[in-house]
């Protein structure tokens, strides 16, 4: 059984969803462990994880526009310090992940043909957002 | 230390939530880990996993209803070649969760009472969908 | 490789947030684990985990308020034996997380400096509720 544990810097645009899966396939590859689970962990609370649709990037679209709709800038919300954006991706963050575990076999996540591991920056301007991946199996 | 992983082929009905707590804690069992965590993993986009109340089936008549509702499917959604039900379900998917992880006691899951294990459908027909089901322990 | 399970008891106030990270992270210094994933489970389906802002005070009445207002205590729930309060918990639980994951550094959850960890009591009343912290690694 080994822990392997990294954390992975990853800059984003702006209320968008940012393909990972290549470099969480690369931590599991370094990991040298065939069989276990990879597991994610987002250090924020205004970005979130989103296992999602791989194929049609209008997918994408139609999540933000309707995450955008459903938490609407514009609300009267108490904490509003850190500008009309900040507490809506608060809300989406909780609607949400910020852990994600995907089973490893043959040293490969087994995502579904369909499935991409996507970052969601809720803000409307970019940041670099910390990801910590461990890998544990054997 | 151990690491047992399955998977199981569940068929669906359109529209709906279906218990598989005994299908994971037969997996469970098989394994033979006494003290551990049970990770599942659905391998699609359009279907999701709920833990929720096993008990007043009209718990999941709600739950069906409201989701209908929040994200209806006679919106304008960009991505519309696969019909009106599906981007509802990738939104519903995002809403709800992908991956689980319960900790195993004595050889069991450490289910509350009221707690099942649901597969919830999105799509309005059924399908065949992929469970992961990765238990670690000793 | 290790293994070291806990169930704690946590008394809540009606629809609150409750900050547990120092009882959880007080489980994983016990556990000795240095390098491991912890995992948090909650044996409800009317109280959920959030890891959200641990700063300002007002980023919870927000999110309260947001949820009280998306899932309306007055619409017509099939399921309504338990009071008007039950339904709406369910479909909160629903939207939220049973589970959660958090890697382990150094003897230390790896949260962000901004997260903190959250029981969130989704029913009028408060309760007692059944958290399972299960710490592996080594």
């Amino acid at each position: 059984m080994a822990h392997y544990q990294k954390m992975l810097r990853i800059s984003t645009a702006g209320k968008s969803l940012s393909k990972i899966t290549p470099k969480v396939q690369a931590v599991v590859a370094e990991s040298g462990i065939q069989t276990g689970v990879c597991t994610l962990f987002l250090r924020h609370t205004s970005a979130s994880l989103l296992i999602q649709e791989n194929a049609d990037p209008d997918v994408l679209k139609d999540l933000e526009n309707f995450f955008s709709k459903l938490v609407p800038e514009w609300e009267n919300y108490i904490h509003s310090t850190e500008g009309p954006d900040d507490m809506p991706a608060h809300i989406r963050t909780a609607l949400t992940s910020t852990s994600e575990q995907i089973p490893v076999s043959r040293g490969r996540l087994v995502l579904g043909t369909w499935q991409g591991i996507y970052l969601w920056e809720h803000r409307q301007h970019g940041h670099t957002r910390e990801l910590v991946v461990h890998v544990m199996g054997e």
